[in-house]
């Protein structure tokens, strides 16, 4: 049979039975499935860090695996619930945005709206629809279920408006910060492209807030411990660091910061 | 052989090597063994918390699961650790009442004493029996190891005192609250079963500290965001909660709080 | 094929999609591999932290355990990463000192640098190797590839200084705390080989800043209910503890404070 891990996504937390009971539900009726945690420290109902997480995280994992996200605000309401086949992986999520980004460069996404009660715990409730829902959808998935089992197909989805660069001139970038790692390191939604693009123009300066940086530098230890660098983080993005400290707390950096990277003239 | 995972519940975090070093020992004596934590994030020594939570999560996994609950204030003292059979799965824990609710209504529970040396590391240290005695034990009935043979028949087990909930006449009902969740979701002691019958004598009113909320909604959603609700929880109690928001924190609920459930008239 | 499970010991935390990316990455190259989690809570960059964690961690582990380490705070310079071989085990570390303890005592250990770029992925990054060395290379080796096709042999490592108990006269033994745990547990650099000496000189009395304890205990529940004690604890060192309290809160006791444990002669 096909290898198909199950990979799991949500706002649950560690402290209470949620995610173990989900996983107590997928082995119960798949017992040979491989369940890993992404993460289930999202804040509660943050579905635009969710989305950023499994954004960078799917491509990771072999062919086959089925991605659970479920951070799900929405839970009971009339909001979708969505199975979404692409590049070969398959997404589970309310239809909230979560997978916008995922499915907004492919043309005509295969995705499914999960109704098909069959293949849900009886009776569904709906306050824990992780555990009544997901779990054995995504069961039932690695198990070689097909997609379009789950239910009709959906043609529109929930889109997240995502913030984009913007140009000023030739020679300034526009962004912002999208996100903020353990390590208090700003991810910016500037992708290393269009950085390469920018640093042909000229040296490079960075600023968010109070943070500056000059040039972009290969790791975080390239600058003296303290100090503040910019670097293009695992992400493929942008990124606001302090070599050995938090760059989020030193400048008080937040998600929605305005960002802006600039080529100067080289002095000959 | 026939599939027996094991879950893992303890208060020992995820910072140290503890949960890390049970597994390592469980993998040792049965490499196939599937090992799935139900929480590790338990307040250390917070019994009731540990009993609540697996009281609500067994039922989720499948028959043959063994739960290896690990909450121990005694560890190394004489209270006993016990192997209890119920229902098709196996539970492993300190006789401190961790088990009591789960086997409440059991007549004549098959218990265990787990006191056999021959299925526990050697020498066994009187401060960490989870590496010790848990996780072998753990290890060696995922392997079809008949709970007998660990140790000999108990009769009497410690018991928790469970808040009951109380009637004051027809119309009123009198719990509090056991669990707050990492939503600030308030689980109270009311079952389902007893709220039915109290919908069915009238429209009925919430009420605990500053928290009030008329009926019951059917998802957290139901109302206004940041408004408070009562709503029949994933665990078939009713709990206290506020649509994207914490309960918890808005009222200051705490475990032991007083809350009272009343049927009011409805006016034709 | 031979068992071997791998662990994985991090700084990344559980909030980011760090941990749940090495597991994709390794699942990918060998979808039978089993991995297990030591801890990813190790304060960032802690390496000191993360190599006593190690050290008391692995040999609970089968043999053929591979233990991946990556606690890098030096992540994308000049310094090596490690592939060691000792007792049967394979580590996988930045030569940062994080092995240094666990071979201190081997005389000529098997050593190689992890730099084969035929066993990372490509492109390798400056700013995760986690994702893009480590985890490759552990998924490799868990397939039975030999250590020595990771790069050369390397003769000298980096070693980090570590604290060492000292005499002072016959009745008087030195030494420091070194690690802090969940409940609050002081261990001491003290090993249970020197503190029984020391019991055959006289009763114990131990003290590390406003903490006194006299003579060892069992277990933490042989003294009252929030009384301090010193115990030999799981890990084979002195431990100054609380029953169900914490001593680091309680005498503020932190990394590096001094330890004292002297022999009193006994009245007759």
């Amino acid at each position: 049979m096909k290898f198909r891990p199950i990979t799991l996504l949500t706002d649950f937390g560690l402290k209470d039975e949620y995610v173990g009971v989900m996983k107590g539900v997928i082995l119960g009726l798949n017992p040979k499935a491989r369940v890993i945690d992404l993460s289930h420290e999202v804040s509660p109902g943050d579905v635009r860090r969710a989305a950023w997480l499994l954004r960078w995280s799917w491509r990771y994992f072999p062919k086959g695996t089925i991605h659970a996200a479920v951070v799900d605000p929405g839970v009971g309401s009339r909001r979708k619930i969505l199975c979404a086949a692409h590049g070969g992986h398959l997404f589970l999520a309310p239809d909230n945005g979560l997978l916008s980004g995922i499915l907004s460069d492919v043309r005509d996404p295969k995705i499914f709206e999960v109704s098909n009660r069959r293949y849900a715990l009886k009776p569904i409730g709906r306050t824990f629809q992780g555990r009544d829902i997901f779990a054995p959808a995504a069961a039932h998935l690695s198990k070689g279920l097909a997609p379009s089992r789950l239910g009709p197909r959906v043609r529109r989805i929930v889109r997240l408006d995502s913030p984009q660069p913007r140009w000023e001139g030739l020679r300034r970038l526009k962004g912002e910060v999208i996100y903020l790692d353990r390590f208090g390191s700003a991810v910016t939604n500037l992708p290393v492209s269009l950085i390469r693009r920018l640093e042909g123009k000229g040296s490079l300066k960075i600023r968010a807030k109070g943070a500056r940086a000059h040039g972009l530098q290969p790791s975080y230890g390239a600058v003296p411990r303290g100090a503040a660098l910019a670097v293009i983080g695992s992400r493929g993005f942008l990124e606001i660091a302090i070599n050995r400290g938090s760059a989020a707390k030193r400048f008080g950096l937040r998600v929605g910061d305005k960002v802006e990277a600039t080529a100067h003239r080289r002095h000959l």
